[in-house]
């Protein structure tokens, strides 16, 4: 008999049918004989209809406040669905984050998490209960209710798969696992198996919603595994494990599209010591989100400065860099809204030279320009045009076997 | 510099002009150098509709999930009104009932305070900050969120205000204070400027929604002097308190009706030995919440027995009564949905003989008909058709000396 912990996201309890069905889903676990832990988020909307209610009501918003109003979300879908089990006649409770002992530092809104304690859920799973914990949520070292983050649920679950030693953490969600593309974007998408937890780590650092990116990282850090899986069928997802654990590595994982991100760059200007902090630590100071930073050779003195950023700190970041643009005597600023960050994950890339020259040469054979690049050891990320976004992708996919279940863990095709 | 407890009720928190509004009442309050505890209900009908999300997943609901459901409506409150005050630069803090240490009993739904502790709440106060309240809600003595029963937000209110020692207890709703009547059924109706706890004990047993019945016991019990007031207005409203704080007592304080509930009567029943509690038992087994009961005097060896309850009873005890009707030998059931309890009450009452005659007599000369009558030492409560209420209520509030202030504690006028 194992110890099996499901999360179901808010697309799964987002109207009372889908809360029967997860608790037919948990039912038919539990009548398997296995001990589960149930880890829910909050209805559909919920969250973000209680943060419009606040809005409505004033923008001065605390983040203990926030806490307070934002974790009644997962309660009630804590409390909805223990009743739909009850009524399929199987043993459960609910549970608060600070009911199971959830402890996390006071940094509210986005609190870490310190111990799990889990008492009471030992104490459920002991009676033959199933224990059903409100995602999302802890209790500060102040006492005080505090919330994780946004898409926490996951890492809720995981941190509690890791302190009860729970045999697998699933977490369900809308899609049927870990794709190696968006399907949307690219129609020959292929579900993948399993990948790595570095990959994983890179495809969500890339842009793929699929996991929480700090759930990955609990989950790598702590060694949980993790089975990605859709709560509207049985089928086998993806499981995320750490390499070790798994024989084979993919060469490519998957080519991951973001157009979330916007770009803001600064022309011409003069290439001299601390001119990058000088721009950087005003856009860090307005909370300024920039994800990828690309500073050009320079030429004749001066050089042109690139940085990506959420779309929604675009205004913001633009009208702090026109004023150190002022400042440093740059001769102007230039915004791009519509761009796409085009990713490459993989752990085999490592030991796998030639990757990203192989990628700038699919772009290039389709007139795709490049207009900036970053890389990590597993993870070639270009920025191109977003119009370019659906044609490069799939020419990625293509090219590096993606498409193909057969080319999954084979070497590399010849080019033609 | 008073520490006064200031409680608001789903109407005054409905949406988030209004709470707005509320915040800007407490801040009022808090500006004149007042020490301020708020206790807040859930928004408009929250509650409700959590119940009704509750009966659309199953009809399969514990107490202990309801309560960890509908907790979470003056949660939602609580932190929005205290972003409110924030917004006013009022410093504020919300918590649970848990947090200010509300214990009850393991009773959920329907939960007993045993203690509260309230140590979070003066600290807040100490520090200067007005402390917001989740009405409505504890935590039992085995660590559960425990209820304490619909409309018990003011209960909340009143034992905050003992346990702190407030020097007043404001109870904030929609009408200007306690009336003699039903302002929308006696256009003369007047409000009451005090009224004693026995008094408006009485009135809340007789229908009466200004307060819940719960919260007039306990501020009775511990003599927490309660204002009843508008959140819309600053008029000062009704003082609830002992007879002996006030100098006055009224002869009548008011007449109360209440269409609430519905008749059943077991016709020509044999009148032996324990036929009532062969009637009650199987009632009282299903929850049917019997209100008045008579029986009426033996003819040839069989009487009548009716009983009220509230309407939404009607049909469950119908079928009772009808079976126990088929096992006794009664010769039928009769239901009537359509009845008024009409209730004079009156502290004044237990020192003025012939009041009932009296109201007998008024009732008498409009033709109405008594069905049921019941009294107590300071009320008595007669059920008459639906259709006889405004006439029957009207009258009574003139004869009795309701309509003019003048008479507010005169004695009786002659009758004419």
């Amino acid at each position: 008999m194992a110890l099996i912990v499901q999360k179901f996201g808010g697309t799964s309890v987002a109207d009372p049918d889908r809360i029967r069905a997860v608790a037919e889903h948990v039912a038919f676990t539990k009548g398997h004989g296995h001990d589960v832990v149930v880890v829910v988020s909050a209805m559909g909307k919920a969250t973000d209809n209680l943060i419009a209610l606040a809005d409505s009501v004033t923008s001065t918003q605390t983040g203990r406040e926030m806490d307070m109003l934002l974790t009644t979300g997962e309660r009630v879908s804590a409390a909805l669905t223990t009743m739909a089990l009850h009524a399929l006649g199987v043993d459960a409770v609910s549970f608060t984050g600070s009911q199971v002992g959830i402890i996390t530092d006071t940094a509210h809104r986005k609190a870490k998490i310190l111990e799990v304690r889990g008492d009471r859920v030992r104490q459920a799973l002991a009676a033959g209960k199933v224990a059903v914990v409100a995602g999302f949520q802890g209790v500060s070292t102040d006492k005080e209710i505090t919330t994780l983050g946004r898409g926490a649920s996951d890492l809720t679950a995981s941190a509690l798969a890791k302190a009860l030693g729970a045999d697998a953490c699933e977490i369900y969600t809308d899609v049927t696992g870990v794709f190696t593309a968006d399907p949307r974007i690219v129609p020959q998408a292929r579900k993948l198996a399993r990948i790595g937890f570095d990959a994983m780590l890179e495809m969500a650092g890339a842009g793929s919603k699929v996991l929480a990116l700090r759930s990955v990282e609990f989950a790598r850090n702590h060694n949980v595994p993790l089975h990605v899986r859709s709560s509207f069928t049985w089928e086998t997802g993806t499981w995320v494990t750490d390499e070790e654990s798994t024989m084979e590595e993919p060469i490519i994982s998957g080519v991951v599209t973001d157009v979330s991100e916007a770009k803001v760059t600064i022309v011409a200007v003069p290439d001299r010591p601390g001119i990058s902090a000088t721009l950087f630590e005003p856009l860090a100071a307005a909370n300024v989100n920039v994800d990828m930073i690309v500073q050009n050779t320079s030429h004749d003195g001066t050089t042109d400065i690139s940085f990506t950023m959420p779309k929604a700190d675009m205004a913001n970041a633009e009208s702090i860099v026109r004023q150190v643009a002022g400042e440093v005597g740059a001769t102007g600023v230039e915004k791009d809204g519509s761009i796409c960050k085009l990713s490459l994950v993989g752990a085999g890339m490592k030991s796998s030279p030639g990757i990203a020259a192989r990628m700038f040469r699919v772009l290039a054979d389709l007139g795709v320009n490049i207009e900036m690049i970053s890389t990590s050891t597993i993870r070639i990320s270009v920025v191109i045009a977003a119009t370019d976004m659906e044609r490069a992708a799939r020419a990625l996919h293509t090219e590096f076997g993606l498409d193909s279940g057969a080319a999954y863990t084979a070497p590399l095709p010849e080019r033609k």
